[in-house]
């Protein structure tokens, strides 16, 4: 029997969404430094990506509340990235229904972005579709993020693949914002998106959540069955559980193009100090969601109260609920 | 395509090592209310073994050093499970090299405990064979644990397997002791175990360590191959980075004898106060020593030092010494 994790594909890219995913877990409110580093340790490693944050609507969130990383204003951008003079290319996330998309993504000539990753519910595909129109004749390329995949039923699921495969999109993600899932339903998903995908010659995407700890492991299962782009950030930084581990990611690709060093480097100096300040991973209130296939919300509630060590009392409440 | 994942084996067992594995991380010094609240949720949430700790030598390690569980005296057991009148099985492990097993292991007929695991090293095979007649032909079921089986070749494995096939063990399990396997080489080696096992009717188990953060997602890769014997830890205590997490197991199997409450209640009320006092999980240096294959010893030293946040001089460390 061969070997197959010592090999590597040239194509597979990987994309940081440390200050992106992780931006869900500090109202976006990294500093300069913390994002500089993040960057310098993308561009040192060899990543492919990084996402740098959010366009988010004005108009519907304060920029008291929250912090540039929220909204991504391209001098924001630049003050950190200048002309991105390196091969890392720089993403931002535009969510259905919550972004001015039409204005505030700029056209690609005037921005220092290069992919534009639309992330939406199954029933805002419409909504998706336009945003996916609009960046790719602004000039960028295109992801299409269908969240909480493990909610949606198959055949809308099919549904919207439909409407994707006609679109510009170059990549479709399988997105799995609840951490619920398991190796067996990211082979049928990551099998099906390919399938939809390959008349308009679209790449597969990965984005696990760490809710079971499983993060790390469907993301491997993902590339094995074909999936091209996949996601992680550095010590996992995201929302509740958080994501796949970078560190972890790039100790197993053996392209050789990839740096570990300098992702272990960027933890011990920023990530570390910063999970004194807040926190993030498979805590178990974070599993109980997951283990349900729900959103996580209940769960970062409850561990943001004085009853976060309420285990018992969180998974009845749950359950009862059903 | 059918989801395997909602099915499920009657054959499968669990056996729950919290006092076991996690005995390496308080030199096995917990209290009887410890035990005895681990042992009553192994029996409400429908666990098929309880491995209560090590039957070590006292010629070689010191009752004043260690705790009880290093030893398991009968008196020492009973203490907690009386009888044992329930459906829960109770195991110890022996250590080849490390055991006065022709003296400490009582005939089946004294003793409450009915599985008697075999762990040893490649090179211990011979007495590793010993130990499993002499505890057969007291009367006990046999599980032998090849360890570290990440660092033996293959020709090595096979001799090993020869020699185990012929013993009276009724199990053989595949040990990640390092934490470094991905689900291929799982796969691989539980096919292995289960092809020289077959002839001998043996099953196959899986001790997995979540170095990688993996430990889960290979028990259920095992499990998937074949694998009808797996290990989990309540909130995964263990050594270093720790083992599958029995909670994240529980909630994954569809045995509906399985109850994940009393699992929940336990971690609550016993593991979650034990975390302030001792720490394990798959923090940096398990990481880079799961990525390295290697023991994680120089790991758990650093860990204890005042250098436990010094990642990137660990990491220098152990790649200059390759």
């Amino acid at each position: 029997m061969t070997a197959p994790w010592i090999t590597y594909r040239p194509e597979l890219k990987v994309l940081d969404c440390t200050i992106r995913d992780g931006g869900l877990v500090n109202d976006h409110a990294f500093s300069d430094d913390f994002v500089r580093a993040v960057y310098q340790a993308c561009v040192a490693s060899g990543v492919d990506y990084m996402e740098i944050g959010y366009k988010s609507s004005k108009k519907q969130f304060s920029r008291e509340r929250f912090g540039p990383w929220k909204f991504c204003d391209e001098d924001d951008i630049r003050r950190i990235v200048g002309d991105n003079a390196t091969g890392l290319k720089l993403a931002v996330m535009a969510d259905a229904g919550k972004s001015d998309w039409q204005t505030d993504i700029l056209p690609k000539r005037d921005s220092v972005l290069d992919l534009i990753r639309v992330a939406f519910y199954a029933h805002q595909v419409s909504e998706a579709r336009e945003m996916i129109l609009d960046a790719h004749e602004k000039g960028y390329d295109v992801s299409a993020n269908l969240m909480a995949v493990s909610t949606v039923k198959e055949q809308e699921i099919d549904q919207v693949l439909e409407v994707l495969a006609e679109t510009p999109a170059s990549v479709i993600v399988v997105v799995d914002s609840y951490g619920s899932m398991y190796a067996e339903q990211v082979e049928i998903l990551v099998k099906k998106y390919l399938d939809f995908g390959r008349s308009t010659g679209k790449q597969v995407g990965m984005h696990a959540h760490n809710n079971q700890q499983l993060a790390f492991a469907n993301t491997i299962e993902a590339i094995i069955h074909g999936a091209n782009r996949v996601d992680a950030t550095m010590s996992g930084l995201g929302r509740g559980a958080g994501n796949c581990p970078m560190e972890l990611l790039i100790g197993f690709l053996r392209n050789p193009k990839f740096r570990i060093r300098p992702i272990y480097e960027v933890i011990q100096n920023h990530l570390l100090p910063l999970s004194r300040q807040v926190e993030w991973g498979p805590f178990v209130q974070y599993m109980i969601t997951g283990q349900l296939n729900e959103h996580p919300r209940s769960a970062i509630q409850a561990r943001a109260g004085d009853k976060r060590d309420a285990y018992l009392e969180f998974y009845d409440k749950l359950v009862s609920d059903y």
